[in-house]
């Protein structure tokens, strides 16, 4: 199948339909008319904009949370924008179906409206990058400035959103790490249409610094600082955000989700399918299968879940995951990779490792010898040796890696997520068995499908 | 026993008699006659000089080498002196029992004479360093610098080298890296007597630079150049030679050497005992019982010994055995420790490792992502996968320790001495096994008494 016969398919498969649009858009006037008479009814001077994929016109077929924002005079004291902001979106909630209150930066209103979420989030009205004060105050004009410089482009966008879900590089989540919905509008911007953003792949990241705001010319000093920060942080990437010289809009994307993009993207254009868009779920495989076949082994270690959520909880599962590699690795124990999550009340951590049995002597290395403290490890230990400055000694230590890991979670000798801590103290130790609830994600890990570049 | 009454004791055990005083003495005239008489008879304008420890009045009982030095006016062109120098040696062998010629930065005649090694060697007559033209030409000046300064502390110089020789701390050798006769003597002249060196070993470190020959205030450039290449060279030790601001007396004293010297002389200090000076050979064991409690595993490489004499052999099977432990560690297997050297024509090198066998498949990282050889090792391999930048995949890899071996040789995975590379390619890899003559060396690798700092 060739490459614009796939695209034209995909398409429509993402694009929505006459009928959702006039839906969707049926909804945005009567919540702007509602929200209208909110404001007059509390005498307030307050201007309603829609931000995010519907207001651009770049979201994917049932893909239409609504994001209503409340733009408050910037005269506007942040208390009293706080407190009222709060205020009227409730008010307006109540004329909907139901709403609850959220807290990101400043407490908002979720709301549901004829099965559609509506988030109502007070912010300023701002007109230029000077003025924002809060997080959410550039959405307006990001917003405004795709929908001046799209040029029609919109369902380049879809496509491209709908490839980089399809090869799991979507997403500028904390615990995601991949491309936001604003970054694949500003590339194809920059690079569009679709294919030619796939094309670019390459280029882009050579280029490394893409600033469509021209703001080197503008603003340099400011945009040099952004450049500067933003390459001691070792991004990919260094989009600067055409609405604000201050900030990376790819800030959130790692080198190991523009890898995937990177490889997709050629492997696409070289052999094109609906995969790419569409993947199918991994076939399930047998993980006890998959240990036989390696000879490795599974470490898993179970705990009760935080309360707490995703954004949260992920990446301070992954740290713990990290911590554990290290503090095995130390051990004499090979990790050949890990994977976190939860199921059924339970959050987990799978460790693949070399071997669960190491053996009952290791080298412990002491202090320089002519420190304080090496007196102390001379008198301590049974058999002393020097190796350059440095003094070492045998340790006799525990054999089986479940013994291992209980010692080092008592001795503290494992980096764990602040939210994992205390929770992590009444764990199992389960060793080449995993509960049913489990057994995908191990398959998943053993077999490298999750994370794999190739399926 | 108190630690006057044990010097004094070793002091009789190791200070030459009488008897073998007047020996040596007679010897010494005997030698300078013939030299005297020789070098007339051959028209040569040379001075014959005795150095060493001989010449110095520091040598043990027993070990009295004479170091006949033939010194040429400084005019004679060097190669003059190499074939001169070679003429008069031999010719004065001539009338000793046996010679034969032997080889350092030029050639010279080691002989025996009514049982005592006497070695001819030419050299320059230096009155100073600024002279000084071949590495042998300053032991005349450093001689006489001993005769002038050790102010008859020579039995202090004795206890001194004793002691070294007792801990294992003694000798230059490139092979041993630890104290030289003539470092002996500098610290006896600046610290003495003895037990001051004892008890200042932590001060001298700290101090680590000692000039005895004030040469800071009379070549303050020059100085200051060895002192910062040495330090360069992070030495535990900056002694000035006192006849040659250029040279660090202790170059080849290493840190470990200096630490078995820190140590022991703390022991000895806090609990004196003959011990210290004449210590008792380890008592043997058995190995595959120590292998046993201990739970490692040791591998023996033997090959033949290739043809070279200590000083080179050495060094280069212990380059050899840290290329194994770095490669071996690299593959998954934990190195406990090493040692090298030969017995019966076989040269071997032991490592004691954690396992011998690992698991089928390891993890092996790959280019980064965006480079020309990431296509070639994403199309390679089966598994592939990211993590920050780079690629990684699974490899299979052989388990036995004693088919990783001659793998990682074949493929030149191994950083391995010059004279043992050729050798090494006919290997026997020996697991839990040694030849009898190599079992006592076995012992005292995997009980540690071998380079331990407790005995």
């Amino acid at each position: 199948m060739d490459i614009t016969s796939i695209t034209e398919e995909i398409l429509q498969r993402i694009r929505p339909t006459d009928k959702e649009r006039a839906f969707v858009n049926d909804l945005m006037n009567e919540l702007e008319k509602l929200a209208g008479e909110t404001i007059e009814k509390l005498g307030l001077d307050v201007k309603p904009h829609f931000v995010g994929s519907l207001a651009k016109d770049t979201f994917l077929t049932g893909d239409h949370d609504i994001d209503l924002f409340l733009a408050f005079p910037l005269e506007t004291p942040l208390e009293e924008l706080r407190e009222k902001g709060l205020e009227l979106g409730k008010a307006i909630a109540e004329r909907l179906d139901s709403h609850e209150v959220a807290y990101a930066e400043h407490p908002y209103v979720r709301a549901t409206y004829r099965g559609v979420k509506v988030d109502l989030v007070p912010c300023y009205d701002v007109e230029s990058w000077r003025d924002v004060r809060t997080a959410v105050d550039r959405s307006i004009l990001h917003t405004r400035w795709v929908n001046e410089n799209l040029k029609g482009r919109n369902d380049e966008v879809r496509l491209l959103k709908r490839f980089l879900k399809g090869v799991g590089a979507y997403g500028s989540e904390i615990y995601v790490r991949g491309f936001s919905g604003y970054l694949a509008e500003v590339l194809i911007v920059e690079y569009g249409p679709f294919l030619n953003v796939l094309r670019n792949a390459d280029l882009i990241l050579r280029k490394k610094i893409i600033d469509p705001g021209n703001w080197l010319k503008r603003e340099y000093e400011t945009a040099m600082n952004t450049i500067r920060r933003e390459a001691g942080e070792d991004r990919p990437l260094i989009v600067i955000d055409p609405i604000d010289p201050r900030r990376n809009v790819s800030a959130n994307l790692d080198w190991e989700k523009y890898g995937r993009f990177y490889f997709k993207a050629q492997a696409f254009l070289e052999n094109p399918s609906r995969e790419f868009f569409f993947p199918q779920k991994p076939k399930m495989g047998d993980y006890l299968g998959e240990l036989r076949r390696k000879g490795t082994h599974l470490v898993t270690l179970t705990f009760y879940k935080p309360d707490l959520i995703d954004d949260i909880l992920l990446p301070q599962l992954e740290r713990s995951a990290r911590g554990f590699e290290k503090a095995l690795t130390r051990e004499g124990f090979g990790v050949l990779g890990w994977d976190v999550g939860y199921s059924g009340g339970k959050a987990f951590i799978m460790l693949e490792v070399d071997r669960i049995e190491r053996g009952r002597i290791m080298i412990k290395p002491g202090p320089e010898f002519f420190t304080e403290r090496a007196a102390d490890f001379y008198r301590k230990n049974e058999r002393v040796w020097l190796r350059g400055k440095r003094l070492y000694a045998e340790k006799r230590v525990k054999e089986n890696i479940a013994d291992v890991i209980p010692e080092l979670l008592e001795k503290n000798r494992v980096a764990l997520g602040k939210g994992v801590r205390e929770r992590i103290k009444v764990v199992e130790v389960l060793v080449d068995y995993v509960p049913k609830g489990m057994a995908r994600e191990a398959y998943l890990l053993l077999s490298r499908k999750k994370g794999g570049l190739k399926d």
